[in-house]
């Protein structure tokens, strides 16, 4: 492997700036990279090494045009590309060529990224898989929905893709291929273009290789300036241990590994405490699934209508029965990932950071799963950030992260005190 | 006129059902309407009355789909449909052809009902003008963003049609141009394949003519059995008349109006009482237009970046300026939002339902603007329902309507507490 390959985005950025390397040798070393190892990890559905050299081409003759000039990245196919095929993961949508980026992809572009094409997504980011297989071990699964691009980051392929993540498709995938991953607080990154699954919980998150890589993506897409990351003390920090109420769905090494790293935080002088949810939380999952079910049938209807014959047999399972969800037990479901949000606000206002597991454990055996939701749907419907820190290995030796879950909007926040425990658990 | 351009859409569906009327004469009567008047009002973008009598031919010839079965209806330009060209309202994406129907139009067609054509739009459902004029008075506004869909349902060329609202698109124009509308609460009926404007404030929305026809429509779009209307006392009904921070820009005769309507009503039995809007409405209107400037400069990222010289002048100025409005400006608006949300549901927890202007007063000369939203960011930007009655008319002879605002999550109870208003403001 070319070595460019193995920088963070933010030290590959940091070169371009110095002048040290170009925007088309990343792409030649990502091209390189993706050509020795894409048989077998298959992380992508569209590609065109030429359009990407002259874009990098384009972007060494121009003067910078902002925090991730010349960088390479990849997105998701489920967000529209003016000049890409978008296919949603569905043969319904095979060779649609929408007319615009969408919002997170023209936002990059407008600040230098290179956009190298487009991975693999489940279908319609749900939980059909796509085709990619986990990089660490062809046999397991990498994940989903955004299969391709955690396990293109994860296998060096590219410095940084966007996902979404409606259950846990940005955080599990990341974690069983390895990476940093950040889930933003709901509507941080506008989710303009990308196809819709469940309005009320899709989020567009990033995949990078370092924690220092999520500040620069965020100023890309909310055109913030790049704000450094402040040092933060372990000593002192309020660390809220939250087990969930799916606990028991952890392997006992993921229990054993949250657990040894809350006592490591501990012994690093950090305030850890247990985070109990109760209240609310009781149905959490059964109504957070209703609540998608409602709202992806609807989203889907015109592919419903006319294309059902086209959708798996896990969606045509989801959608046969028509209305789905009646729209009482929708607003029902509603008001308990209301109260849920307020619950969690309040027990975690005198928290910093809550640790919980990334995923139940190791990248599963397997390509017909993308594995078990129970630890990312907290965040996620919630509403609140999380990290993922690629810090623990499993059993058979596959990657398995820690999730760090911040305060809503105060994302920034999360990075800084992501990277003081990921230095402290690695030293 | 053709009289089956009178009836209302519930009146034609049940004509249908009943074996008196063809869906092909209904579409019939919409098109010799339009060709008498399209010349003035000028409230379509796409018309092919080949195609839309074919359509409603194979629905005469098919057995019922479901509740608007035949009945001819219109979508704002704003929102995908897969066998007409979509433009919304901006020469950047003249000629666009989707390749799926949004749900809202998916879903009603799959409730049987016949697309007829795309109505004019503001540049994407925003301010700036298109070419539509009031078919009360062609010197005047319609209104907007949803001119077109207001107009046409106005002035009798179609029977129902659908906007949206992210300011005060839906219930204005439908003042302006003496319909029935509803803005819904937020989320009721999917924004997919919509167009996003702010995503935090859109809301697709209804216009008709009569308040029967309003549950048919959600049905369609819910995939719930159409409930019908249980009558509703207005004795004893607790209705609060609702000034709003921003009674000041109301005309005198709009005063004078929804006090008098206050009055009728409390004659009948209601119990009528003030409610003032405090605490957190204070930057109500300053606050939820920055947040909707932040969101939309994000949502137009790509227009932005590759066709600034094809947005209006309006546009550009919202967007010149990069980023806009900073991010902490954005969250501290939106908590705001969440304040008075918070504070209408309790206020008006103890009301049935509030009364408040429609719009400023009659719809204003020129057509260089859409007119004030001043009456109707409070339930848009608060999520809660609400429903335009057409019971007033102007000192210049055009109509005026009265806004009644609902609980959030209870808009079939808003319909019936509609029904009852207008049946006693009418006696």
């Amino acid at each position: 492997m070319n070595d460019l390959c193995r920088l963070s985005a933010s030290e590959a950025v940091g070169l371009i700036q110095q002048g040290k390397v170009t925007s088309e040798e990343l792409v030649r070393a990502c091209l390189e990279r993706i050509e020795e190892r894409e048989q077998e990890v298959e992380a992508w559905v569209h590609l065109d090494a030429e359009y990407s050299l002259a874009q990098a081409r384009e972007r060494d003759r121009a003067s910078s045009r902002g925090p991730v000039h010349g960088l390479p990245f990849a997105v998701k196919d489920i967000m529209d590309t003016a000049d890409m095929p978008t296919g949603y993961g569905s043969p319904i949508w095979e060779g649609f060529r929408p007319r615009a980026d969408a919002a997170c992809v023209a936002l990059t572009r407008a600040a230098g990224g290179v956009l190298l094409g487009k991975t693999v997504t489940a279908e319609f980011a749900s939980r059909h898989p796509g085709k990619t297989r986990n990089p660490h071990d062809p046999t397991h699964t990498p994940g989903g929905s955004s299969s391709g691009s955690a396990a293109a980051v994860g296998d060096f392929m590219i410095f940084m893709a966007f996902g979404t993540q409606t259950l846990g498709s940005v955080i599990r995938p990341a974690s069983f291929c390895g990476c940093v991953a950040y889930k933003p607080t709901y509507g941080e990154i506008s989710a303009e273009g990308v196809k819709e699954n469940t309005g009320s919980f899709d989020t567009v998150g990033l995949f990078g290789r370092a924690v220092e890589d999520l500040p620069l993506f965020r100023a890309a897409v909310t055109g913030e300036p790049v704000r450094p990351l402040e040092p933060v003390s372990v000593k002192g920090l309020r660390v809220g241990l939250c087990r969930t109420p799916l606990w028991d769905r952890a392997q006992d090494y993921t229990k054993a590994f949250v657990e040894g790293a809350a006592s490591q935080l501990a012994k690093a002088g950090a305030a850890v405490s247990d985070l109990d949810l109760g209240g609310p939380f009781a149905d959490f999952e059964a109504m957070g699934r209703r609540l998608s079910d409602y709202e992806i049938a609807r989203a889907l209807a015109w592919e419903r209508t006319h294309h059902f014959d086209l959708l798996s047999e896990y969606q045509q399972g989801k959608m046969r029965d028509w209305p789905v969800v009646s729209y009482d037990e929708y607003r029902e479901s509603e008001r308990v990932m209301t109260a849920c949000r307020a619950y969690l606000d309040d027990a975690s206002g005198e928290l910093d950071v809550l640790l919980t597991p990334s995923a139940t454990g190791e990248a599963p055996e397997g390509l017909d799963s993308t594995g078990d939701t129970a630890f990312n749907i907290l965040a996620t419907w919630t509403h609140v950030p999380c990290v993922t820190l690629p810090v623990f290995e499993g059993p058979s030796g596959l990657p398995v992260g820690l999730q760090l879950v911040g305060q809503r909007c105060h994302d920034h926040r999360l990075f800084e005190i992501s990277q003081a425990v990921h230095s402290a658990l690695s030293s």
